[in-house]
């Protein structure tokens, strides 16, 4: 198998550790803190999990281990989309288990947690974990989306953990995942079955976050290579001058993702989903606000820029998601076939001019036509408008497009609006890990072990400080039920972790907001360029500017 | 003004320069081969460049300086796309030319060679100069596409070198810019001027090559870039194990770009234009190659792969390239009034069904229809269709879809197909150039400067062996003439250096060829990784698969 020259050198990476974990086991005493409480919701949650809850926040420290001897055998998955450093969790995860008791075994379930439930699994040995060391991709056993939540399926993974003597599991996962490993800890512990459940923070999108979660792993990663192309986009804008970029990026509903590049990038235009949600701001505003730098820009001879939109927007404009539900009401169940029936554009159009509320008919309006044969024409198996598949970035170059055609007619802008547009998401969740996500997450798989030999039951694994170098870092662990409250899912009460979105009076928005108005109308630019995993500590050791900008 | 951690890291990097250069031009001496002619039509091109045809290829060794001590203005253009290192053409030439005399003057014309007819300029100083080291962009002085050709722009240009007293006037640029600079050094020569013209090969298309020019710049750099892009993706495809990447890469006509690409990552599939032509292929016949690629894949449990299109594939398909021409021919003129005045599509498509051929017909009808729409929506100002903005990765997958549909009934597959659409272009342009990049633009300005000061004029600055390390480069010049032939244009037979294709001969798509069918079936993906600029020297130097394989 041919392998990369940068892949064969990252194989003789050795990921940093948190000072205290750096003699294993035997070195490694607990320090309890206080009995915890979930963050709201408390008896609702307590009645939920009541053999989980309540229980205490650990940290490590150095010292005596006081840990009861016992061979383990443990079994890992990796849950839902892809993050960089996914194969470092596991990496360190192995390396303690071997360097604790070399009898100590590792199963990997593959693709996701079915492989759980089909009992389909590696057994790790260092030949196999040694081709995957500080690697991006989840490749090492897949990933996959099924839900571990029903009684049946735990009965099942119960099952599949006493056949092979399995006293643990490991989910590396994001913030459902890590909501079903407390409910599976609760289940095993209610059950008696002796296994253990401890999570791990994974994902780009950067919303599993809260005190006790400084960063969830691959977040780093993923907004240093989609920096590195929004930063040589900027420079090819600033080269050649004649295109405005529209560029929309991963990451679900919270719009962290976007505001750390913009951080690092300083585009023009950014816009963040919780602005627009707590602003209100409907489309045409949204537009307005992108055309006023289009327009300023262009009066001082600078027919190009560089505008960043964050992937779920258009689910936070008010008058966009009513016309969603509306268009979702419109076409429920039978409805839809008249509708289809329709042989043309302009009698289906007809069809929805009728059925659609006046308010909801202009927003519909203005949009570009593209996209409005996409609400109708694209829609899911339940018949729902696919609204991840909106090209929002589309959408609001052509809203500008309109807006700066109203505004030249007026006679109050006279330049040239050429736009392009990308969509990064892919790019990303599967880079080399950066060193930080190398060490975080080889620093979060190793601590795991060592909740699982401490005998910790839904866990968190957590490693915290991360804005200091990695042997500050302090490692430990933390109830996954204390991160929980219940929210409104499907029309049921869940309990869930709480999802984080981005604070917007939050020091990384704060600042971001100090600055984004000179931002808009001058070239500020900056270029990070690819991440790199050699040379100056200051160009391949930092973290997030949110980090930073979070602790300082 | 905020700058990044790695463009302040990489200010402090001293490109290295061929061991001959190194001692500046007191130690540099003369070796003059054999006269030489141009690559064919010969006497045409005699005929054409009656003063600068068949001058003497000369190389630079170590000795005793011989040039004429001499007070030099140079001025320096970008001319056209970005290309990575552009900056470091400027920065070589800078320092050569300061270094030799510090009462020397580096004018840089701005936004191309515009910049020359509207006397348009800054002079380089030091602090100028040192905000652009080793940095991607064109941004130094910005480019343009202007074309300098006629007799009257090259008189103002006469004017405005008189003007400054400007004796040397460099040209950064690709194969066009460098016939242009070959016919205003001709100019310069006829009116003896005393103004000098040396051309520097930029492109990342990498189709300004050939036995004097190893490679141009910026080619490393951009294939890196998006070599790093795709094997993230390949990462992702074989972690998730569920889209099939359809992913267009930059290049214009030639597939270099796409070539070298798949060199670097194994994809499962990699078209090539040259090879598509060559061969005849229908848009069916390569729907059914990759086709069979996703079924034998689908065969054996892997619903998932990646797919490398060049951007200039659709031109070199026949039966396209005729579909386009009657597309245009059936639009001409007031001929689209009637087809603009049709209300719907369905009316539209009988106008087209009526107005084309009966094989030309076939092939739209197997078209997608955002396609087809796209080929009689979006037409340029002199009604053409537009076909750099064919969507062919989208039109590849949709072709593939129907194959499989087929297939599915037929019985003969049974696999999920979901595709994905990326393309790669923007990303690449204006990146940090590679340390070889760096390195190798450097010593092009460096060595323009070294031609300027012998006197020579139509030259362009030759750095070879390049595949060696740049301690072995060789420096020296050659006539531009030499590269040319002459090609019908427009209509005219015109004298321009003979662009590259992929030679289907040739060792790179030798060696792909005969690795494809393994990489089509198996998951053969190699994860390059980002650009490293630090670090090991086989992950930070190395060059192109594709240079090492022709000089191998």
């Amino acid at each position: 198998m041919e392998i990369s020259s940068l892949q064969k050198a990252r194989y003789a990476y050795t990921p940093k550790l948190p000072q205290m974990l750096r003699g294993g086991i035997a070195e490694i005493n607990v320090l309890e803190g206080a009995e915890t409480k979930s963050v709201a919701d408390c008896e609702k949650i307590q009645a939920l999990f009541p053999n989980t809850y309540g229980k205490k926040e650990i940290v490590f420290q150095k010292g005596q281990n006081t840990s009861t001897p016992k061979k383990q055998v443990v079994g890992v998955i990796l849950s839902g989309g892809q993050a960089p450093g996914g194969h470092n969790v596991i990496c360190g995860l192995y390396d303690a288990l071997k360097s604790t008791n070399p009898e100590n075994v590792l199963y990997g379930f593959k693709n996701g947690p079915i492989g759980l439930i089909e009992d389909n699994y590696v057994i790790f040995d260092d030949e196999y974990i040694d081709q995957y060391r500080n690697t991006g991709g989840f490749d090492i056993i897949g990933s996959g989306r099924t839900k571990l939540e029903t009684n049946e399926q735990f009965a099942i993974v119960s099952e599949v953990c006493k056949k092979h003597g399995i006293t643990a599991i490991v989910i590396i996962g994001g913030d459902d995942s890590n909501t079903n490993a407390a409910v599976l800890a609760e289940y095993f512990a209610a059950n008696n079955t002796g296994v253990q459940v401890i999570g791990c923070p994974k994902t780009i999108d950067g919303d599993l976050k809260n005190e006790d979660i400084d960063c969830s792993f691959g977040f780093d990663t993923a907004t240093k290579t989609y920096s590195e192309i929004i930063g040589n986009i900027e420079r090819d804008a600033n080269s050649a001058k004649k295109y405005w970029h529209f560029v929309k990026v991963m990451g679900r509903s919270a719009s962290h993702v976007a505001l750390e590049c913009a951080l690092k990038t300083q585009p023009n235009i950014c816009l963040i989903s919780e602005e627009v949600a707590a602003k209100k701001m409907s489309l045409s505003q949204i537009a307005d606000y992108i055309t006023d730098s289009v327009a300023e820009r262009a009066a001082r001879g600078m027919n190009f820029g560089v505008a960043v939109i964050p992937e779920g927007v258009v689910e936070f404009v008010p008058e966009f998601a009513i016309l969603i539900a509306e268009i979702n009401e419109l076409l429920a169940g039978s409805k839809a076939d008249a509708f289809n029936a329709l042989p043309t554009w302009a009698e289906k159009y007809a069809f929805i001019e009728n059925g659609l509320t006046k308010a909801s008919m202009e927003v519909f309006a203005i949009l570009p036509q593209g996209i409005q044969q996409q609400l109708f024409l694209e829609r899911d198996p339940h018949g729902n408008v696919q609204v991840s598949l909106i090209e929002s970035e589309k959408l609001f170059s052509a809203l500008v497009a309109d807006k700066l055609a109203a505004r030249k007619k007026a006679g109050t802008y006279s330049g040239k609006f050429s736009p392009l547009h990308h969509f990064l998401g892919y790019e990303g969740r599967c880079a080399f890990p950066s060193n930080f996500d190398a060490d975080y997450c080889y620093s979060l798989g190793y601590n795991a072990f060592m909740l699982i030999q401490y005998g910790y039951n839904g866990y968190l694994s957590k490693i915290s400080n991360l804005s200091k170098p990695a042997s500050e870092w302090v490692a430990g662990g933390m109830p996954i039920t204390k991160m929980m409250n219940i929210e409104r899912r499907h029309g049921e009460d869940k309990p869930v972790i709480k999802k984080a979105l981005v604070e917007l009076d939050g020091k990384p928005f704060k600042f971001f907001e100090a600055n984004r108005e000179t931002w808009a109308i001058e070239t500020s630019y900056v270029y990070p360029g690819a991440i790199q995993y050699y040379g100056p500590s200051e160009v391949c050791d930092i973290t997030t500017r949110t980090l930073a900008l979070e602790k300082e």
